[in-house]
């Protein structure tokens, strides 16, 4: 294998996919899905999130997922998100090590999405990182590219988020693209800057496709380096409060365009659209992925002047 | 304007478009929807097809479009499809002096789409240039990138394709992803392989969406120097034997990205949305661009821990 062609999809479905799904999907279900994932030959799944569960319902089995996935699998990273140090802590029981925490570069999206300042949430961040110094703590930079509320985000902001969670110790920083509003000439901008000021930072790209950029983004960034792509199932998840618009990119269509780029995923293709079949086929919410529609059809029998 | 920065949209969707809706879209629909492109600021549109109507109803009314739009705009370049001299006298008595004529670059999808060879095509398209001499004559290389028959076409059946053509004194090429397997490694493969030979060639790109890697393509060769893309308003046509798989790259989408991406292409992307609107509200085929159902809502309640 060529390691410069190597690249790590981290599959974030079955928490970012199922926590925006109303309807409860039962725990031998998100099991299933999982295990699909993990037989197509992803290593890093975000497994669960723990929140309270009267914020998300969805999200109460958490501990029981997490502790079957890291009974079952002794070669997968299972990560999990934890929005405060109790949520860290009942990570750490179920015998999660990685966990990963959110803060917007935005202030006004921070504070709407968890009702702190960035400040605030940063202190929340060392508190996790001092009280569990066994697990490993990564930062979601939530909306990196730009910001529902108050527009385009700074890259000063980016980096200056950045620098502060690393000063605390995060193991790894994830850009988010929230609301899919990244361009690849913003991208290869931020990445650059990113590169000059943090060039032994552990970085991940976690980018939507509500305007169609999400392929175009992850293609500009492999191409600067970057190896590791946060991506989910079928497309699942994203934003809920934009009916029409897209969600997270599909890991089906990264996976088919890097492996016909050249690049390598370990993932086998067609084991991968078997598991989004079963994501079509049990969860109750639309997807957003190409490949399996291409991989149903086959487009054999063109006429008409076809261009 | 930053003349460098500046790429022309050709709007393929009143002939890739229509030609692809089974229902009968009256004529005055039909120029409504190319002056609402026209309004929009596209200058460069795929207006009809003089195919016959046996083949194709939808384009009964060739002549009728062709002359109504000829009559209404001094600064807009009205473009024909036309598969024989047959079509092509009919499209210059109308008044068109542009036409676009198809040739694959497979010879198993040429057999399939026009029942002829490739030379027998060539031969074709020598008497339309011979008996027109005063009409443009561009050419579609249809599979320039992937057979549906015979899958990845090589690069030097393109080019000894687009040498033959351009001997015979075409005056431009696309070069077009009919089935949408195109993938940014391999445009810029064949790009670099067109920009070697044929540098003084003019040159477009037509990708279809398929995959979803229309905007990956469409970017990566903007970034080597191309400024011709054929996309259509709506993501309108494409390949209608391939259920559940997108079509052409949609105008919108690719006005947004390059717009964003600091490319200038004239046209005012709220003015281009109303029209995509008319044409869900009036074509009974269903719209894959994103940027109409970004426009109607607004993805601005986020909570939940997004990311």
């Amino acid at each position: 294998m060529d390691c410069n062609k190597k690249i790590q999809i981290i599959d974030v479905g079955p928490r970012d996919g199922f926590q925006n799904v109303k309807s409860f999907i039962d725990t031998p279900t998100k099991l299933a899905i999982i295990d699909g994932l993990y037989q197509s030959g992803i290593r890093v799944i975000e497994v669960t999130s723990f929140v309270s569960p009267k914020a998300i319902p969805q999200m109460v089995d958490a501990a029981d997922v997490a502790k079957a996935v890291i009974a079952r699998y002794v070669d997968l990273r299972p990560i999990a998100l934890v929005p405060n140090l109790r949520g860290a802590e009942n990570a750490f029981e179920s015998g999660i090590r990685e966990v990963v925490c959110v803060i917007s570069a935005s202030e006004a999206h921070n504070s709407a999405n968890v009702n702190r300042t960035i400040d605030e949430s940063l202190a929340s961040l060392n508190t996790i990182i001092k009280a569990l110094p066994t697990m490993q703590v990564r930062l979601d930079v939530a909306t990196a590219f730009g910001c529902p509320f108050s527009g385009k985000v700074p890259e000063e902001n980016v980096l200056h988020l950045v620098e502060a969670a690393t000063k605390l110790g995060v193991q790894g920083i994830t850009l988010c693209d929230t609301i899919g509003v990244a361009n690849p000439a913003q991208v290869r901008s931020l990445l650059a800057a990113m590169q000059r000021e943090f060039p032994a930072t552990s970085l991940a790209l976690h980018f939507h496709n509500t305007r169609g950029m999400g392929l175009a983004n992850i293609c500009v960034a492999a191409e600067m380096g970057v190896r590791d792509f946060e991506t989910s199932a079928g497309g699942l998840g994203g934003c809920p409060f934009a009916p029409g618009s897209e969600g997270n990119t599909a890991t089906e269509d990264t996976v088919h365009m890097l492996h016909e780029m050249g690049y390598e995923t370990g993932i086998d293709l067609d084991k991968l659209l078997g598991t989004v079949q079963c994501i079509a086929d049990h969860v109750d919410a639309p997807l957003t992925g190409k490949m399996l529609g291409v991989h149903k059809s086959t487009c054999s029998n063109i006429s008409g002047n076809a261009n």
